[in-house]
């Protein structure tokens, strides 16, 4: 699995229709709407780079609303869980 | 579930060592190296207010190699994913 | 209670009206009009998460005039004041 | 009542102790830690400029941890609450 | 005296005009406009607080062309010059 | 005259000493210690460019305690009040 | 060969298409699309500084979606291969 | 092939002992030492993102010398040149 | 003679005309067009402050592109090479 | 004539010292202590980029007291001087 985060600036007035359209794209396990510096930080789970370069610089760029976006890609995933196995069984069709 | 994501900047020398260690944090579900203007991303999920703010104000201060730290509490997880059961059922000693 | 402090960067002529239209929105105890890098700051002082992220994400959003707001959420409150009955007493009808 | 917020930057083993310290200072009513880009935020409330400028000038800078602090006095205060009688039945000692 | 500096980014082609709008104002005993990170400085000597929000939160805030402020308000003054009673003489009118 | 505002970042525990310090220099005719970004702000007036090099350049950098400084040199400066009369009176041994 | 490294922020609905724009400009030998804080890079590998300069300062310049680009001249290259062999080869016609 | 770019900011007197280190390195094709805001930017072509991880969070951490460090991972490459071959033919050890 | 540095980033398509525009008024010694953080900087040479200040704070103001502008005037100028002949020879007419 | 400035930070008990040891390096035909945001700026006159890199990478940076420096190389410069004739006459020994 390949993993990323994308830091989301967003139209104050958008914020939670993005979050929603973004939480029902394939690729996209979860979506935050959080205090701070950002707006949302939407977690991918991918099979592949390509798939990953296809939700980035293509689906994503097409959402109305954003205003900027940062991906941190993973190098690496640190976890007690089994997290491969848990997003993956509900994520067949996933991108 | 209370959410909230760590965005951390680790001493060049310890980022695996920190990942590791925050890892195996109850309350910490998984930790990301990342590419990018941070090194680290953890992402907690927690039963209420009062155990994050245990695991952020006291916990996560005593891990040695963190340099700065900030954190993106969650007002609201959107995802298709019921992440509560996910994360609860492998969880129940969670902070 | 759930405390925050949101800094906002409200448009120059519309700094007054704005605090004013916050002061009177029920979650909302103080708003400072302040002098340095921001131009307001509102206290938010409410029972749960649920009403924290409502207005937050719902409500302010919808006042006109602000251009950027970052909000701090607190983990903890220290004060020689009991400050849950002060506010409690006189914001019963608080979200 | 003279107003101000004070957004401080704290070595990260002294975040509680500073908070607490800052607490127990006449003229600091409250002091939230807090998740984002500052670590504390104290809110005073002192009778007049001179009180602000001996806690400020003085008394904060001798409190051992603290990084970096950032004034932000109130021109104005807009709230629905008497914070003045509120906060000076219960201060009468204070700076 | 309450003192104040004002740190001004002004849009180019209104940089002079602004400045001599901004010295004419009671309240504002000098304006410079500098080289360096910031367009204009306004030196600001008034009576009390009232006058100083006064003069910030209102009037400042009705000059066209002023594209951001930052004020920096004075703890205190250190001078060999008796500041009050050179400017005051000339200044009976003043905010 | 020439004029020039030099905007100061200070060792915590040095502020007073230096603003005291600097209001003696010739050249120098308020220092101002001040809420927000920085921490003093020194006014110079002077009668020429060599003055206010020797002052910046030579002078203010044996002071202790200067973390940062950031000369503003004036272009012009706008006033209803005769500055030159105020200062160069009560200043004639100025630099 | 003149070596440099331009890094771009580009319109989110025009990335892709000002990728392969550029990729096809003589003297431009690849770009990446990437994730973090810029959008695309530019490798540059052209003949002489003049070559350079027609590049950035005029054909770069015309490329519409391009919102800000920071040019990074390389003073060396480091490599264990023959760069110049491998681009000159394929790149007769080159700027 | 995964490509990468890494902006590195590296101790003055270091650079060049720094730069010729990482061209020695498996995985990095070749490091530019560039005028402006970073010091050296690396690039990165190895086989698979197990590779660019072990490079970027494991080898790259342990050279002596690097301050500061950001990775720009590369969701597509655009160039008239087949790089995969150019690069591979000469790189067979590669990471 | 005094000096100025004016740094100066303008916009994308009249970087070139900019540099021509500023280069032929008197007063500035020449115009770089430079890769990195800023655009172009000019260098000015002229008489005295009322010259310096008449030029950035006028005649500057009114060429059309610039988007931002910062001068540095300069203290003291070191060089082996006699500047001041240099220039005034060739530039009887300057500012 | 290959032209690049550098804009330099210089401990601030160093800043004349740096300047007139860089003022009588080859290659370095002036240096200009300013106010504002850097302390230095060194112009860079010299025949071929080897001679750059050579100043820039290997010279500059044996230079004691220079905290951070940034090199901004010229593309082209626009004056109406003929600054190589004025400055090659009186620099033959130039890098």
């Amino acid at each position: 699995m390949v993993n990323a985060l994308v830091m989301l600036t967003v139209a104050r007035d958008k914020v939670n229709a993005v979050a929603e359209q973004l939480a029902e794209m394939p690729g996209i396990s979860e979506v935050y709407s959080v205090a701070g510096r950002y707006d949302l930080v939407a977690i991918i789970r991918v099979r592949d780079n390509d798939s990953l370069a296809e939700l980035v610089t293509n689906r994503l760029r097409q959402v109305e609303g954003i205003l900027n976006s940062e991906t941190l890609i993973a190098f690496r995933v640190h976890s007690r869980h089994d997290l491969e196995a848990m997003f993956t069984i509900g994520t067949e069709e996933e991108g």
